[in-house]
């Protein structure tokens, strides 16, 4: 990802120099025009915009030990955790740094592709965000989502956190078509693709009955409706012999929430009943 | 969902008897032209194509059990498993009446209205769907998937198991969030939406790898990378007091594939570990 980075500014014309624990994958970035640095400290003394992208947040604490970081903005592109966002920029702040935190929604293919639909969320000092948005938006898009540090990765985990949902989902799907000859998965796909598409209306559902507080808002599909049907999900995995392990979870809380007397809701009231 | 058929085809200007076990239900319709019969048998009679949307599988029998059915062309829309369609059939088949079994993918509100995105699946007597099939295409779009009877359930089912794991993944990302006043769930919503809707290219290349069998083909994000990524998003539920108990599954099954050396695959892998 830091080599996609640096490409990307290299590309648009920066003046860039880069540093990298192991030398020999800093060094090509040199025939386009990088300058490569001997040190992290000498990298950060180079420029007032520091940009890291690095495995995690200790390999961040490891890397700057040396440098002097006052009166340097700090972009950390390297992802984390909310609270180490937090902690990071409380960090920086006591070294005298201003400080952005950033979840990168991309991969590197997708690193300086305009519109690749790639894009970054950046929290954390505002100043260092409008101070650099211009620079910052050459690699992908941006998209600053507030003053605390940790609400970039928060929301990076949140994606990622909704597409693994998915994923099993769609692991499960296929699960069932699976040892069906007579269907390819590539005439499935689609018609799978475009249902989940269609039915990403839920979250705006959600959002709204989450923002009002009364979860029977809108609700077309009751939640009494959709547990008596989860009958015939579960029937379906033991006839295709497909393992229900990636839907339980999710009807048997569909399940609590009808036993408190929420039948007339949608799902969202399942949101509450993960949190502690 | 019988009563919004019974509309579609009565203002297209079909001749229409309609049948439900509470007569109370049915008899509004004759107001708009349908004629009510007294006995699901004498609806039978009325009528060469007979279109069934009840409760389950059992009220299907239950209704039909006095009705003779030779000759008659028999469409039920009642949602069922695989093996209820094709157990279905061929109780059909031995009453001499051809059978086309059918799994709806849309609510009542989206029944007659063109455009909606509401569709029928369709499987069983390819006759009979070719003989209907502009009958059937008014109340909502028509997809023929087979002449196995048990076909239309396997898709429905199919999609409506990726849709609840999609609904995880939403319930997961909007509780994560629930606790921060600064975050309206109203601005996270299509930021989640539009990232889901992105991450269902992700059916389109496990199609290809469950054809091709070589689940390595076109990886982006290897699967070493995302169980090694599982951490931060465990650490963030942890963080944000939110139970990981629907990302967990995925998860484990991630890491067991992973324990049996496809570090280089993505996540299609998983689909092999559910079945039995
Ligand atoms: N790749 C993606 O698709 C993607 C997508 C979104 C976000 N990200 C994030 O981007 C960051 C980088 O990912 P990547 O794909 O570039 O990973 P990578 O190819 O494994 O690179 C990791 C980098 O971190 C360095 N590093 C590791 N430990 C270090 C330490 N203790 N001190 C100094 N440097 C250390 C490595 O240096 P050496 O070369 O010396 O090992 C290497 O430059 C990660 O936080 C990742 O989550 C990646
Ligand atoms: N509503 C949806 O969003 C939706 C979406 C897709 C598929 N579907 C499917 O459409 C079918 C009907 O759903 P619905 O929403 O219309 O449900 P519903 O409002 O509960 O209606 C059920 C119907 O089945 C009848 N019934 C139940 N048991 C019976 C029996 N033993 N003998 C005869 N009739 C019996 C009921 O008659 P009474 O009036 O006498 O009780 C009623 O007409 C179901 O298979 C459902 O899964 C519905």
């Amino acid at each position: 990802m830091g080599t996609a980075l640096a490409h990307a500014w290299l590309a648009a014309g920066y003046q860039l120099t880069v540093w990298n624990r192991t030398a020999a994958r800093a060094e090509p970035l040199a025939a386009e025009g990088a300058r490569v640095a001997a040190t992290a400290a000498e990298a950060v003394a180079s420029a007032d915009l520091v940009v890291l992208c690095l495995l995690d947040d200790a390999s961040v604490g490891d890397t700057l030990a040396d440098a002097d970081l006052s009166g340097k903005d700090l972009v950390n592109l390297t992802t984390g955790t909310p609270d180490e966002g937090r902690a990071r920029a409380e960090w920086a702040r006591a070294r005298g740094a201003r400080f952005l935190d950033a979840g990168i929604m991309a991969v590197p293919p997708m690193i300086g592709v305009p519109g690749s639909g790639g894009y970054v969320f950046y929290s954390g000092s505002r100043e260092v965000f409008e101070a650099h948005r211009d620079t910052l938006a050459v690699p992908a898009g941006t998209t600053y989502v507030g003053e605390d540090p940790g609400y970039a990765a928060l929301h990076d985990v949140a994606l990622l956190s909704g597409m693994y949902g998915m994923f099993a989902g769609i692991t499960h799907a296929f699960a069932l078509i699976r040892k069906e000859k007579d269907i390819d998965p590539r005439d499935f796909a689609p018609l799978l693709a475009n249902w989940l598409v269609a039915m990403t209306i839920g979250v705006h559902g959600t959002a709204e009955q989450l923002h009002s507080g009364d979860y029977t808002q809108g609700v077309v599909s009751n939640l009494a409706m959709q547990v008596a049907g989860t009958s015939t999900l579960l029937a379906t995995a033991e006839q295709q012999g497909v393992s229900p392990e990636l839907l339980t979870p999710f009807m048997d809380l569909m399940r609590r929430r009808l036993d408190q007397g929420h039948g007339d809701e949608g799902t969202t009231g399942v949101v509450d009943l993960l949190l502690r």
